[in-house]
């Protein structure tokens, strides 16, 4: 799909770093939008549709904001600055612990996959079970960039087993139930991103998906015999 | 084993609901003492002596103290007191996030079973490999608390792998790399306890063990056919 592309105002401090452009579709009718397939879900699921745009474009970082822990979430572009220009935007990287600094680093992603991270997200929510239906022209336009949308076929990135979309409002001890999720936790693109179970992700930790794999393959190996 | 069991003098505010006893052998020469199986530890790996104590007689509780996260960690035997009893300790549980309490109230133990729990995980601290050699008079103590020593063969609980003493130095981001874990994560006595890495103890999350082994299990069942 080619989109509209035109600037977008924003008042970020950051937007030198990556200007903010329209995706709509080139020729588009209407007021130019950054996200414009977020703009039903915006409406039904105004808390979902945050994380989407949160979780694609925003690093994790720390628990809480701290001189030592860094800044709690920063823009994934900002993140590919070097500790020098960074500078100027009142950030030293230095004074951050090592881990903290590896932590934002390989969540470092450029504009354009995270928007397109963003799409991928909001294509797998409309597809999960009990998800609400996207008006025709964001399913259309999602489609076109992913393929062909299909009633409950969203699954847990790592387990495997159906995602229900009412799983986004339930939270236990305050966390969500469900998390974005990559493949290789180092890579933010949008075949490497989609939605898990917390405690999928938590159990895949920092290993790619198919590390994971290979490693609880191994457990049961040793385990097998006696006990299972 | 007879324990010598003579009471110990303590400051705790909470010795009224757990006398501190001594668990040298009945009869022994010398001080009484609460953990002698800890005295050789003491001094070659007092860090590692201290978490062994505190995780046999702790619960854990929330990362950091606070009104709404509860004391960060309270003594087993005194979460078995009911909320009525803690109040007189000025422990008010009813101000707590009920995940908070589900989570201090799972981790209560008897007093006894704390100090078994002590001295199992140090029985198999000593059979790691690269661990240092306890003097045989605590040898003696712990075989015949748990049975016979066997150098290197103490492995993760969760993973089966060997476990190295030095992993207990090793830190990642702050975080030790082996864990005292449990089988079923809500009994806290010494058949059920044992060391694990920090990243397995993760992964198995709230689930017992042979949950956790069912869960992966299932995950590869899914996996297996277009991506092993």
């Amino acid at each position: 799909m080619e989109f509209c592309n035109r600037p977008i105002a924003s008042r970020s401090r950051f937007s030198e770093v990556a200007q903010s452009r329209c995706h709509c579709r080139k020729g588009h009718l209407g007021e130019c939008e950054e996200f414009p397939f977020l703009a039903h879900l915006r409406v039904v699921n105004r808390q979902l549709a945050e994380k989407i745009k949160r979780d694609a474009t925003m690093t994790t970082g720390a628990a809480w904001k701290s001189t030592d822990a860094g800044p709690n979430r920063i823009l994934r572009w900002v993140m590919e600055l070097s500790d020098e220009q960074l500078l100027d935007y009142g950030i030293v990287m230095s004074q951050l612990k090592p881990g903290v600094v590896a932590k934002l680093r390989e969540k470092a992603a450029d504009y354009d996959s995270c928007i397109l991270v963003a799409a991928k997200l909001t294509w797998l929510a409309y597809q999960m079970e009990n998800a609400p239906k996207p008006p025709i022209d964001i399913q259309d336009y999602l489609e076109e960039l992913f393929g062909p949308m299909i009633e409950g076929s969203t699954v847990c990135v790592i387990c495997r087993l159906p995602l229900d979309y009412n799983l986004f409002s339930a939270a236990a001890r305050g966390k969500a139930a469900i998390e974005t999720c990559h493949k290789n936790p180092r890579m933010h693109n949008p075949d490497n991103v989609g939605f898990g179970h917390r405690e999928c992700n938590i159990a895949q930790g920092a290993k790619s998906l198919s590390e994971f794999y290979d490693w609880i393959d191994d457990i049961l190996s040793r385990v097998d015999e006696n006990e299972l």
